[in-house]
């Protein structure tokens, strides 16, 4: 409903494609427009308009260090997920390439993820790609069986973008706690501020956040590095982050994702709840008003409650976007970067899906800025819009 | 006097560390609030909302392209300067190798250029560094002289950040038109806004700007590169950008650039008019109350009117800094970046600065929110405070 930004009722509209990106929360620009208007120094500068931006920035990242129950300089800001997921796994090839050149990863990565590994094969490196299972698991045992000798990195997101699967990095991390010369990645951006996880509590070494994901400012990040890691800067000059992420750092945006964080954690629980009730909502008006529908992704165990992957195989998943849209409902065909791509989605294919089910399968992403009228006008335009499409299209029914 | 920033009379201050940071002009802000409220989908969503916002991109993304006189694909968003260096020069390094392994540059680059080079050498290639002479400039038939059949990059930057020199590069543009195979990197992020250069008219086939640095957003810059060159990514994922900057796009930012670059084009002769009246106006200051100064770069003929260094021998950059700062003066000590190391500035020795000239310097820079009464404040205070701390320092003077 989007009240946050205060639209007018005409302007009503239910944006759930959240997990492509989320409105900014009101109070973030705010925050972000007070320190553009007031703490405009560079924290590199030896005066005092520079001492003062570097306060507000070391008292953001303290923010976002409490949040992950880590020291605050284990946190480096980065424009973004992506950056910080490039510089983890470029920089381990580069850093510790003496000590093997063996990686392991799951096929339904995030593309900042999928796509470093591409390159990195290309380059010589071993990448083996675990299995998963029909809703996108991983199995850790499956880790600890692909180590070798030569492994470095391992790098499994917690909470897919695509489906929502919850993916057992913790158990992952207790496993590979045997294997100290093998570090571990965990891309949190689709679950950081919406489900717990504690780096050092599961043995992570590395961990990517972004801010745009939880109404927070867009063009900001972080990456969580264990202490006396070594990781190589993608981004050389000035030294700025302790020499590990150089350019004048991004102090609007590094406060405005320090709020975000704040905001976020304080709803965690709450909207936790509100997330299962809504998908709840969703599965049973679907069970019980369509067919020709199959559900993608983790559901009796705990897929994220906030993504929802949908099939309607014989359809297209664009029309079905359209469709919707004139309703003013927003959703997604698969992850936003691959919207535009033709071909049908990587991650549901590793899940075992056929191309007809991929092709037509549609992701309802929630979030903070979400109320429970978004959701039922959502399931009243998919009971409405989808059968017709079918009738359309000649589906045939199960 | 930040008259932008409403701040209140007891507040005053001169903020001349421009080529720091700058202040954030209030119509940018306002540009990114309304951004942030209103256009918050993501680029790549198939949906209205995606569309929206794809469009703000690209309405953005002209205006920049205006300002170079270059098309629109030929404008890479970034997120700042550093990056956009990083990108050019490691991209080059990655993508020509097959056609050489010989670069050139200058001692006085920023460091987010410098220090690419100093990675390069590393990894084995071959990097001259031309002389500059005392006011920091690179002699074009220099350029020619050091090309061999190996050489596939020169990076020479456009005015450099401490001193202002403001070098050939339209000159060695046309001298490298013979050169086809040699690319010519600008970085341009001190002059962008302030004075006017062309990269296709000057051959130029790389150039990067950063939008801190006239009055728009941190945390965002943009690279031109030449239509048909190849360049890798260095952020692999999602492809944006036409594959070659990959995370979703910060369009506040993006959008906020864009009216930055408005502002600084509308205002570009005015101020360069202001910049060399002020400048002429410390110098005069300087010249008739103040001895045991040097005055640093290229004043004669044309070094950028809005950055002044001077050296005061037998004193430390920052003890004046603080001491200036006392008196709401705000001036650096070298650039930013370095200004907490303490070494003498890298730039300054190399245009043949004795350690004690360079450890004794000061950067003065103005920016488009400085009004003549911070220029007179900041003579005042020279005037009274440096001579305070020769008598205190036993400084001989000339």
């Amino acid at each position: 409903m989007n009240r946050g930004n205060c639209r007018k009722e005409e302007d009503w509209l239910a944006y759930l494609d959240n997990s492509a990106t989320t409105e900014t929360d009101p109070a973030v620009i705010s925050v972000m427009a007070d320190v553009m208007k007031k703490i405009y120094g560079n924290p590199s500068s030896l005066h005092g308009i520079g001492v003062k931006a570097e306060r507000l920035m070391e008292q953001a990242r303290k923010v976002v260090a409490d949040a992950l129950s880590c020291l605050p300089h284990e946190i480096v800001f980065t424009s973004g997920g992506t950056e910080a997921n490039n510089m983890v796994i470029r920089g381990v090839a580069e850093a510790y390439h003496h000590r093997g050149n063996h990686m392991i990863t799951s096929p339904i990565e995030h593309p900042s993820v999928y796509h470093v590994f591409q390159y990195l094969k290309q380059k010589g490196w071993k990448i083996t790609e675990l299995p998963v299972d029909s809703s996108g698991r991983v199995n850790p045992a499956d880790v600890e069986t692909a180590l070798t000798d030569e492994t470095v990195l391992v790098s499994v997101m917690h909470v897919n973008n695509e489906v929502g699967t919850i993916q057992p990095v913790e158990e992952i991390g207790n496993r590979l706690k045997k294997y100290p010369k093998v570090m571990f990645h965990v891309d949190a951006v689709q679950s950081f501020g919406k489900i717990p996880l504690h780096p050092s509590r599961s043995h992570i070494d590395f961990l990517t956040i972004s801010g745009h994901k939880l109404h927070g400012p867009k063009g900001i990040g972080c990456l969580y590095k264990r202490k006396n890691l070594t990781l190589p800067s993608l981004l050389l000059g000035g030294g700025q982050e302790r020499g590990l992420r150089s350019g004048t750092e991004n102090l609007p945006a590094i406060a405005g994702l320090a709020k975000a964080v704040l905001l976020a954690k304080e709803a965690e629980e709450t909207f936790y709840q509100k997330y299962q009730t809504w998908k709840e909502m969703i599965l049973t008006r679907i069970e019980n008003e369509l067919t020709g529908v199959k559900i993608n992704g983790d559901i009796d165990d705990g897929g994220a409650p906030y993504i929802l992957n949908l099939s309607f195989p014989g359809l297209k998943s664009e029309v079905i976007v359209h469709a919707l849209e004139k309703e003013q409902v927003y959703v997604s065909s698969k992850s936003a970067c691959s919207s535009k791509k033709e071909e049908p989605s990587r991650v549901l294919k590793a899940m075992g899906l056929t191309d007809q089910e991929a092709l037509g399968s549609i992701r309802i992403s929630m979030g903070r800025m979400n109320v429970e009228e978004d959701i039922k006008q959502c399931c009243d335009v998919l009971v409405r819009t989808i059968p017709a499409l079918q009738k359309v299209m000649k589906v045939h029914k199960r």
